[in-house]
């Protein structure tokens, strides 16, 4: 029998807020929180000290539940070669924006969960603790659960629902292809074994007794109803959050969310080394969306960073990721409140 | 308003019967139709007379509506390079199944909706005529539309379903990414642009005003209760169909899908010319799925007919279109009227 993951953590609609690091901090999961939701800090490219004073923020604004979300990738060993190549097919854009090699930081970009994100897990006490791109090690998915934690991850096969389970998650997030952001997938990179949601997630729901939350492409009442009458207990959702002003997603971002062009999404390797959904922009136009040349996740960032600045200082998203799912055309500028109970009429209808 | 399809054609059931050329004839359609959904027969591999004595066989045997359907591609141009380079990939297949030139025929292939197959349509008219890959020229649309056949095509982005219900169609099928054989896009060939059915579907329903079928991964009673959450009148089923004992499916074909195989499905244009969703097997594995070296629909599909003959006759599936869409591991190896009425639970719950 499934438990009621709602039931547990008290919440009044089963919205969840997808974390997306870089396009928003606690103000957002307050908001989602404050309307019934489970509001979600991203934590990757956060220091743990800034983590921490981001639950504290959230914990000072809700008294509601807090998921806070993890990448949990291996860092890649240092890869000059790839490094330098990257860099080299960056050159061109570098002297458009008469940027020297001094500005181009390295050997950055997103951090895994480790033992001191597990300390930061140990001292506040979300409620709920999620993974992308499968589990940390045994012993850290160990501390995170003697916490109380309930810990949940992505998978976007029934293989990685099955590793998942076995491995001890309280739930599975089912991510389907239609999902802006990065892809979760673990077990293999084949980019063809991504399914759409439709089938993927009665498939998933089958296949394990863990809870299934659905993810990818939910951004309408009836999308929600849908994702529930598939099995889901609850529905993740980003995009729809994106143009809310509690988020803190960039004027280029918005501009192309608010356009036409939201209805072409592409999955691209480019901004971090990891396939990752968003609108095409000028970068994965010229080099291909998918071009091998940027190096291993998460070392295509770094390199990156500057070219963003300089281009977003000029209105330009050349250079800047524009994460979408496939129903970003359906995205409101509206309070996160509003969204939220928007799409908790799917749920109840 | 949208009309209720159903209404009109008098089903008792919101399940249409996907046409899967080369997979089945009247007597799929007819047990689909005894169950009282929607069945179908695909025209494409028939020549005219061909497609009468389906049809009549269909009406000897229910008197419930049928679905008729066409590809309606452009024949191309000869592409005498295309084609030898094509069979120059080949040659090292031929030469291990002992095949000489004469063996391998050419010129052939899938025909269009022309002139005597809308003569067909006049002389039998079926209740419902559906085309594939767009719409023919007006003409031939306005002499179906004379018969009193509704017409459907396939949209598998919302610029399709605008393009459809201009051109005068009486619903449009959305076709997700999950939809086993031939994707049916027509605007544009750019892959990144074709969407999930969670993301696709109620962004069709928002923007046109016919009624919208739903298809691509539906294959169990909570798919189809999703489809209809996200606003489809009716859902349309294929592969769902493929284990059945009224289908044609070949042995090798369902093998493939009864097996741990049909867990992974990709794209493929080496079969026809034309992107396909099937279980990958050999050629696909050999040549890469998506290889520019097959030419352009329904060009390819010749040369692989002797080298499919000669490996089926072995047990092989190595040249096999193996069409299957993202649920192919729910498809039941029971009666239509069974996998009917079992997925028809899914509207009614």
């Amino acid at each position: 029998m499934k438990l009621s993951l709602l039931q547990h953590l008290s919440l009044s609609v089963p919205i969840f807020q997808s974390p997306m690091a870089g396009s928003q901090d606690h103000r957002l999961a307050v908001a989602v929180s404050q309307a019934g939701g489970l509001g979600a800090l991203p934590a990757a490219m956060l220091t743990p000290e800034g983590l921490r004073a981001q639950i504290l923020a959230f914990r000072a604004a809700s008294s509601g539940p807090l998921n806070v979300n993890f990448f949990c990738h291996l860092p890649p060993a240092p890869q000059p070669d790839a490094e330098q190549a990257w860099r080299d097919a960056l050159h061109p854009y570098y002297e458009e924006h008469a940027l020297t090699p001094e500005q181009i930081p390295s050997g950055g970009g997103r951090q895994p969960f480790d033992t001191s994100m597990a300390q930061v897990i140990e001292d506040t006490r979300p409620e709920v603790v999620s993974f992308h791109f499968g589990l940390p090690t045994a012993d850290l998915v160990a501390r995170v659960k003697a916490t109380g934690a309930k810990v949940l991850s992505s998978a976007t096969t029934v293989a990685e629902a099955q590793s998942l389970e076995a491995q001890g998650v309280d739930a599975v997030i089912a991510q389907g292809l239609e999902a802006g952001g990065h892809r979760g997938h673990f077990l293999d990179h084949d980019l063809s074994l991504q399914l759409g949601l439709m089938a993927l997630l009665p498939q998933i729901v089958q296949a394990v007794s863990v809870p299934v939350i659905a993810a990818g492409g939910i951004a309408s009442p009836p999308a929600v109803r849908a994702a529930l009458a598939l099995g889901a207990q609850a529905v993740q959702v980003g995009t729809a959050y994106l143009l809310c002003p509690e988020a803190n997603t960039s004027a280029v971002h918005r501009a192309a969310l608010s356009s036409p062009r939201a209805a072409h999404t592409n999955l691209t390797r480019l901004f971090s080394g990891r396939p990752a959904r968003g609108i095409p922009n000028r970068l994965m136009r010229d080099l291909g969306a998918l071009s091998p040349v940027a190096p291993a996740f998460p070392l295509a960032s770094d390199a990156l960073a500057p070219l963003r600045q300089a281009a977003e200082r000029l209105g330009r998203d050349d250079f800047s990721p524009l994460w979408a799912g496939q129903a970003a055309a359906q995205s409101r500028a509206q309070p996160a409140a509003t969204v939220t109970q928007w799409l908790a009429t799917g749920a109840s209808a």
